[in-house]
């Protein structure tokens, strides 16, 4: 974040006197600003400044706290638990992983689950962190309903991203953070909101129907990918984030931009563990093993073979160098918040 | 395995017979033929009596140690790393999920790796272990080249499964065993030896062109499920497995049937963990989950959602009243192995 822009920092402040504005705590603020702007800067929007409104929305409608008591339960010397007490989720989750490094000192692996939190962003932002500790991540979180359980006509799992994140002896983690839906729902969101069509193969209308109409699709149910395989995948999520942690599951994670009825108590869980438990080198071996599948002869058109989080981090290094366009929805949000 | 038949019994001490014929121990010889009798009962045969011979033939060319010195090192209270020596992969894998799951007593979690090991067939079939004592497990293994990375025009990664069980306070637990390939690799081998074709879409040939003749895809290409996505899946499942163990990665693990010059050196990574670590009240919890998402509204002509592992719970509940059909080849083989 340290060349951020100057009219991109401006913009940062903003954001922070905003969330202030709004009851949080500096510490607070800046924690969700810097998550807002990284997603911006990475280049996933729908993570980034158009949620900005909806999490102030939440607060002002009291299914945010913005003054949480987080309290942080020690299971074991590898394990906690943590009860965010409807925190915004940036700031549960920035708890959750520093927690998660911590308890990996002691015997080489750590995991921390997470109750009554909210949408966090990016998994992948609190993969880096880790990262950048040495260590290997597993990231999962559940999310409203958008994708239909293989063989069902209701959408009921979130896209319940996977991330795993791990040191490549180079600079650039190796960060996948991929969504179990065929699209991601914030992209849809974005696309709404600016009329723009989505691909085909990916949403069915409420009615059951293929759509490229993206208002339709968020009313409607997003596919998962490879049919009943993408199903248990997201599964698998629901059960990790939110029937192991004690957070909602099952569909009644409530969507943070339509219902206001109450907390979406999200659940997460973080594993941590160190890369040099089992060998000594381990970074000369997945710098070999990178360099391997890079000199693969590749497809007519492919010029490099990228590995997860390879993108996101260029983008990030060329968006860092310019200042972050903010679309006239966000400028008319901001104003709206700052008035 | 109580319920096997007849037959089924006098073919499991066929197989054992053979194994202690090839130079395993009596214990070795069990933990093996059970794990390819279990395969044919839920009706993986790509994993079952079709690799028997595949298995023996490796014994004779020294390349699986029929003798092995397994070493099991401890790394924390937590964590243990198994060096098993060039073993049938079996006993690697039964000897680790045991180590695992008596790792998770002290801190609630277990981590076990292990290198120099051989294809152990099911993980499903070890993720059963852990669930029946009550534990959530991750399991992954790497395999020999079988799916191309996104971008490459070579496969380099093994089918490389992702494996999740849980409890589900029934007797059927949920057992998500996904490959990242589009079809299982067993099953393309299975449906070469019977001259049968391959589904559309799920492998190219050697040219990279699409095929549905088994033989040809043998030679070429699997396809990852969901592109990029599966592609960063599969690489995440190669350094677990392979990079973080000590194992063979990035296409090094030979094939089985095919390469003779050397031990595979596969590597697996097994993690459990407690359900009730966040929770008292787990298994009404997840009895819950899939109650709900099994009432919701379904496709046209779906009786039932099924989660993971339910199908093949029903198979072998099925298959384990009837006799175990061996196929000509099988037979031929048993004949040949036996003599």
């Amino acid at each position: 974040m340290e060349k951020v822009k100057l009219k991109t920092n401006i913009l940062k402040r903003e954001i922070i006197n905003i969330f202030k504005k709004f009851g949080l705590s500096n510490d607070h603020a800046i924690i969700s600003a810097n998550a807002l702007i990284n997603a911006e800067l990475v280049g996933a929007y729908g993570h980034g400044l158009s949620r900005l409104k909806m999490y102030c929305d939440r607060i002002s409608k009291k299914v945010i706290n913005p003054k949480p008591k987080i309290k942080i339960k020690k299971i074991s010397p590898s394990i906690s638990h943590i009860d965010a007490n409807n925190s915004i989720g940036f700031v549960a989750a920035d708890i959750a992983i520093k927690q998660a490094i911590k308890n990996t000192k002691k015997n080489g692996i750590g995991m921390v689950a997470v109750k009554n939190s909210g949408h966090y962003g990016l998994s992948g932002y609190y993969a880096e962190q880790a990262v950048k500790k040495n260590l290997i991540t597993m990231i999962y979180t559940n999310a409203p309903p958008a994708v239909a359980p293989h063989g069902a006509l209701k959408s009921l799992f979130g896209t319940n991203p996977i991330c795993f994140g791990t040191p490549t002896g180079s600079k650039i983690p190796f960060i996948l953070d991929t969504s179990i839906s065929m699209i991601n729902r914030g992209k849809i969101r974005v696309a709404a909101r600016n009329n723009q069509r989505i691909p085909e193969g990916v949403a069915l209308d409420k009615f059951g129907k293929p759509t490229i109409d993206a208002k339709k699709a968020l009313e409607g149910v997003q596919l998962p990918i490879a049919g009943f395989r993408g199903s248990g995948l997201a599964w698998m999520v629901d059960i990790l984030s939110g029937v192991l942690t004690g957070g909602n599951h099952a569909g009644r994670v409530k969507d943070p931009f339509d219902d206001f009825s109450g907390p979406q108590n999200i659940g997460h869980l973080f594993i941590t563990f160190k890369t040099n438990l089992f060998v000594n080198n381990f970074n000369s071996r997945i710098k070999d093993n990178i360099k391997t599948i890079k000199r693969l002869p590749k497809i007519n058109g492919v010029k490099e073979i990228m590995y997860p989080g390879q993108n996101k981090y260029k983008r990030f290094k060329i968006n860092s160098k310019k200042d972050i366009k903010v679309s006239e929805i966000v400028k008319k949000d901001l104003k709206i918040l700052q008035s």
